[in-house]
């Protein structure tokens, strides 16, 4: 084929610009008029396939044509993350100026394994956990890394703390004979650790759930006592994780006592903070780490309640060199003239290939400054605080944990409805009924058995009407039950 | 403080749309005009991190200030992976539609772990995946997910072939104290199967590397032979990984024949073919999948050579029960009415959290259509046999390995130079110095003990112009050592 027919095939650069063009004015009048689209999806299973050919076109088509498409099937289909109005799980609240930085990114189309493969990249990551480390108030002598999500960095730790253990034995010859390898986790531990004892071959066998107190904290005596317990059985205490900000009420398991029980024990300590790792930009919200000296290895999401595109996980480690020997491999295809001078960061983690994922995080940190995050996050809490107000003022609903952060765990409890079970399915058809407006979206989890709404205020752009319309929504849904 | 205050914070939907434009013109003409830019950075360690200051900015910056600093400073950090003479490693190669699939997904920031979070992205990526199956001509019967990396990929296939050599039993208990599992891969296999090993925790000893042949592909006799010498060590054969085009020649190795070894042991075999299988949509190179109907997962990356922006590699499995049950996890807080009859990502990887990756694979598999995907990767490989014939017509070059596809190994020998240290160290130098030209980007390897230039041609934009500038580079700057 001749070369001047290949250049036709897809799309010359100044289609490309016009489309460009075309995309963003889509884009900014979607984000502009986000609220008037249903929160969440009312697509029906099935439905969207239904729109789409079974095989691919032979011939490329133009792009007016997929546009379209993407406007008549995909947005309908969507449940939107950016709505003011989502409440739903934890946010993965995105910015314009993160929007902005995506579009570099992708235009810049480079691979991050190694420095070499693009030496701005990791330098810029390097940067940056710097300055999300000095945000945060986390101990100077730390490294950070960016990772995908919480669930890989928390894999990671618990995969370094499994090789400091062994003395890299599993890594090199697998598991002995010998006695498990324990991980310690409280009740209301993120599901990902319970995949990433899996994934690591420890087994789920090992993973000691502690009891949590009436706030869903882990109790460090219990901690103490499963450890106590494990080594008079002859295992090994391989890994303890805290969780700053639990998934299903915002719980934070007190660090200082923890890590008090990691260090008298010499029990590798990490902690998901996922979400609540943001709040730490507040000084009043500090004691959260207070002992944080104890700590191995520290995980958030920017990408949660930072107001940077999914995906940006930011991982910190005491001790750099134990990662990197966790995870390193010298294939002579990847050897470079740089050597040790610099982070190749294909060695911080499992994936070779990284995206340039520091880049978006630069322009949202750059846009916002440290005091407007703080003012956004902060106005946050003090608007979870307002829907706390609303249901402490109202004798048919009840609260069913603290709120230390911007998620508030309730209940409807009408007068004269007590019955456990009633009361559960009264609720799930309130929060059904609720999301099916499209007004707003919530979600669940279950705390002591008890059907729990969450109202999770985080959103990027969310604003107090947001926040006392969609309290409305579900007291004036409850009432109509 | 006021939430009128509060929406001044960043940037208001108008600057967004100002700059969003600003943005498109910068990315069209970087990418007109990509071909003046050195292709490897000149940047040496710490010049970029220099130029960052040490601290975050108390107060937001203008975007101006911003995007300023990121032409300044960043953009001639990185090593452009979109230039037509980037012939380095593998290919990360994006496409226009790419980039704009890119910024839709950017744009409406949706976490795709779940249906219910999306249903739209669920449901494109399954049809996707059905799309790129028949493509590919691999069986009908099998399932696809999106993955960020084949390093990934590789690590949910061993997983899972443990999982299922185990009866489960190391997701539940960990490793009994029985004999090893044992993973087989090529001596050219690929540096993530080793780190998959380890991090599964079979440790690196239970890898075995079985010898190839002089084209550098697997020798299925001395698999068996390996295979039954574990046996007879009361070892438990766990998984083989067969490779389509290894990282460091694109050495095919023999699936028919692997695949009978893998049938008659009963092993679990797992394809790699991250670059190679892009191939596939040309009917004329399907004979490396000859035998498939054995294989029990597949793996390749269409953010290699199918023009779609990095991450997305594309992991197929013919039993996705096997799959899930490696991997699922069943918090209340993630639990949802659609229950099994829809497809919940999270429980076919790693991360639980998920880009809508589907989108930009849509863009570019209706842009390009069948038929324009199969010219540009056969006009790839065409100009990867020009490359070929030159270095058979140069005397003072050889050619050190077969070249199925679009890589060509290769040194330089120059008459009267015959001492492998030298040679070695010469060819070192060669690839320095042109690198150093900016004018294009190779990698190298080791063959045999051979440093071995490798000249990838893949790049979306490429034309034979580029390789050609780029083969007369390392001539004359070979004749100038």
């Amino acid at each position: 084929m001749s070369i001047d027919r290949r250049m036709s095939i897809d799309m010359d650069i100044e289609e490309f610009r016009r489309h460009g063009h075309e995309v963003v004015d889509w884009m900014a009048d979607f984000l502009r008029d986000i609220e008037k689209l249903p929160v969440k999806s009312r697509a029906k299973p099935g439905e969207i396939i239904g729109q789409l050919p079974e095989k691919p076109p032979q011939e490329g088509e133009p792009f007016e044509a997929i546009f379209q498409d993407f406007q008549r099937i995909v947005v309908p289909g969507m449940t939107h993350w950016q709505h003011p109005s989502f409440f739903a799980y934890f946010p993965a609240n995105s910015s314009r100026p993160s929007v902005l930085g995506e579009m570099l990114t992708a235009a810049l189309g480079a691979q991050c394994m190694i420095w070499q493969t693009s030496p701005a990249a990791a330098e810029l990551e390097e940067r940056m956990m710097q300055w999300l480390r000095g945000m945060l108030g986390l101990p100077s002598g730390w490294d950070g890394v960016i990772q995908d999500s919480a669930s890989s960095a928390t894999l990671c730790s618990i995969l370094t703390a499994r090789e400091q253990v062994s003395g890299y034995g599993v890594n090199a010859r697998g598991f002995d004979a010998g006695g498990r390898l324990v991980v310690y986790g409280s009740a209301e531990t993120h599901s990902s650790i319970e995949k990433a004892v899996k994934i690591a071959g420890l087994g789920a066998e090992s993973l000691r759930k502690v009891p949590v107190d009436g706030s869903y904290a882990m109790v460090p005596e219990k901690l103490q006592e499963a450890i106590r317990e494990d080594r008079r059985r002859g295992n090994t205490p391989c890994c303890v994780v805290a969780t700053l900000g639990t998934t299903g009420s915002t719980a934070v398991d007190p660090l200082a006592e923890i890590g008090e029980v990691c260090r008298k024990h010499r029990v590798w300590l990490h902690v998901d903070a996922a979400l609540a790792g943001s709040a730490l930009v507040l000084p009043e919200m500090r004691w959260m780490i207070e002992g944080i000296d104890a700590v191995d290895t520290f995980v958030f999401n920017p990408h949660k309640w930072m107001f940077t595109n999914f995906d940006c996980s930011a991982y910190f480690v005491k001790d750099r060199d134990a990662l990197v020997r966790t995870f390193e491999i010298h294939p002579e295809y990847l050897k470079t003239r740089e050597g040790r001078r610099v982070n190749d960061y294909r060695d911080w983690g499992v994936p070779l290939g990284r995206r340039f994922r520091a880049l978006k995080l630069w322009f949202v940190l750059r846009t916002f400054g440290v005091q407007g995050i703080r003012e956004t996050i902060r106005s946050h809490m003090e608007m979870a605080r307002s829907v706390v107000e609303r249901i402490e003022a109202s004798p048919d609903f009840e609260l069913l944990a603290p709120a230390p952060l911007n998620t508030v765990c309730f209940r409807y409890r009408p007068q004269g409805i007590s019955d456990p079970d009633e009361l559960n399915d009264l609720n799930a058809r309130l929060l059904e009924a609720v999301n099916d407006t499209g007004k707003a979206f919530f979600t669940h989890t279950k705390l002591d058995g008890k059907y729990t709404i969450r109202f999770v205020v985080g959103q990027t752009y969310v604003s107090q009407r947001h926040v006392d319309q969609g309290w409305k929504l579900i007291a004036e849904t409850a009432a109509k039950l």
